[in-house]
């Protein structure tokens, strides 16, 4: 099922650079390993801000929670999650 | 290219219900006329409300307000717009 | 699957007062309908206000879109869901 | 009688990981204490965010705070309460 | 047990003026025999605004919401409200 | 004549306990000196949060600012102030 | 004492233009009547709005209340009041 | 001097199409006719929404209000304005 | 033309109180200056906030953010400007 | 096409002011570099704030990204997006 998660990063400006580094890396490899899983559906940057729209498709909350919670950016993120179903007017077949 | 449209409709609860199911029916039709033809790219129903979250693929911000503000329900909607752009973790040619 | 939903009701001041209690009353029995059959996990009044916090156990985010949308109050209504999941220190086997 | 609180945890990124590690492991066992007793009767985990829904039986607001404010995490959660009451329409007896 | 509760009036400005005088004048009746019956503690008017900033002590959040929502003018109140429990530092036998 | 006071007090996690509880017991004998004096005239502890509502009796807005900003924990409180006046409905000679 | 006021004021765009006229006419009147009396001391347009921040020299919160409350547009009006007392910078003796 | 304006067209649904089409095309009128003067700099459309932001060069609030409040859909719009200054990197001369 | 600005002073809990000090006898004695030039026409402390309530007499917006900007405290501030002009219910003549 | 972008600049009150010194001078000379390049079209300052109010024109919302995201000053900004286009009132040419 679909949940479109919105993820803004808050990095501490007094944060060291070279972990910062190394976090993103992971999470951008985090990242791209679950788009080729299948579970992170679509990411799209949100222009002019730290922060990113995406679409997961995922068992259910708890799978959804799991993935999200073990990010290595997870401790700098303020996350919104939105439930979402298949809407009428869809002509696409993986809207849902 | 992208942007995230949210849009939640607020139909009077005094109006006509005959007259907002033709409203409504044209609806559906002008938005199943615009995802084949593209530019309404991704439709989902918030669950809970009467609202969805849509990816509109356009080639400029004027388009975007030609085709939102024609929609037939459109006087009974708010709008909010969010400029995408491509995230540099996308493994997906169409995230853009 | 489990969601919290907060349902505000907000009856317009010039309704009709025999019409809203016709909706009430079915409002009431569906309400009951889908507690007895295991849907709508709880539901409990919010003290001083004409609102419920209800937890409803459902297969996807699109039944639970169905359910709520189709409850005779929906048109008065302003809701919120909040998808949840089974939280590690809990020591019930039913809240998930 | 009942409450639904609301947790927000927000650990400070340079808190040290072992100390808060302690913090939780203590944060938890008090939880399932007070979940046998059955003062807190219900907790779910919000999905995507460290934060939880419960709801509390307690004696009255004051036995609320003490039990509140004595848990470990208690300096790093905001939280939100609201007064519940019996529902006119739940079916089910512990609903209150 | 103490509640502080905030009623805000929105009395629409196309309502009939002797319906609402009539409305007014049972509020404030059932006000005074709920103060003099002990449950309606405190009442103050906000200066400058149709509202008042209530102190109720009753039995439970049920009791609370049986005399709220019987008010003659609640469908046109907009209330909060919050649990209070005796402070460490008061000086009083009656602020519980 | 009265005030609503809210006080909201956040210590920051890093502080000096040590620190903080002098300033606890100093706020502690500062407010019972003044409500024996009758410028506090109640304090309630908001359930769940470190937070108070109270009523301050004081000669006008001057003296109340002065009364709350030399709390010993003025610097941590995030305070909202409304003036109060005697509703008409009050059948109580000390709401004023 | 002095209490800063703003009104934002909400004509129904249904309104009778004539019965607006004349209360607007009438609030003229009353200000003007206020502002000799010395206890509406200030007023200004906020630019673009239908709106004014004013200050009010009152003996104390219950004459604020009776001014506002029978202002003839008083039923159209959203009202916030904050109260002031002499700033340690001041160099006038009017500030107060 | 500059001010930036952000205007929200609200049109109830409720109102007469051709006579809100006459308040429309003299609102067009009456802007083109403040833009050749200069007083209404730039009016750019935002994307999705009956809404504008816009630029005015005026010689004092008080110009700017009469502007605003005269302008033929004023009774339907909520406006904010903003006081701008030259920013010292700007390297336009008219940027001020 | 006249600015209401409202300020609210931050001091971290953290800082160092001298420096701070040094501070507040700059920030009172510039006000103090401005004041006597006629360029602060008021300044009112909020009641129960670090915080005050100013209107500014200036020859444009330029000037304004001239003299809030370089006030000792401005670091510290979270600052909201209002543009004013004369209301016609005015008898003032410095109402301008 | 065109995005109204708002930037609003927090730097800590402990940063180093000459590390933020060379940062200032960076985002100075970036910005003008791109004012003369044409794609930061206008800059101002929003009276009493460190902040300012600016028109980008750019060739979508991926080039808009690129250049905010590399200001000198952005892990200290706070930036808000609208997307803008022609308004059909407009008499200029450059506005769009």
């Amino acid at each position: 099922m679909l949940f479109q998660v919105e993820m803004n990063v808050r990095i501490p400006t007094a944060a060291d650079p070279a972990a910062i580094d190394v976090l993103k890396a992971a999470e951008k490899a985090r990242c791209q390993e679950l788009m080729v899983a299948g579970a992170w559906r679509h990411i799209w940057r949100v222009a002019g801000r730290y922060a990113n729209i995406s679409i997961f498709d995922v068992a259910d909350p708890g799978e959804l929670h799991e993935l999200l919670s073990t990010l290595p950016l997870f401790p700098f993120m303020e996350i919104n999650v939105t439930a979402l179903c298949r809407h009428p007017s869809s002509v696409r077949n993986d809207d849902r």
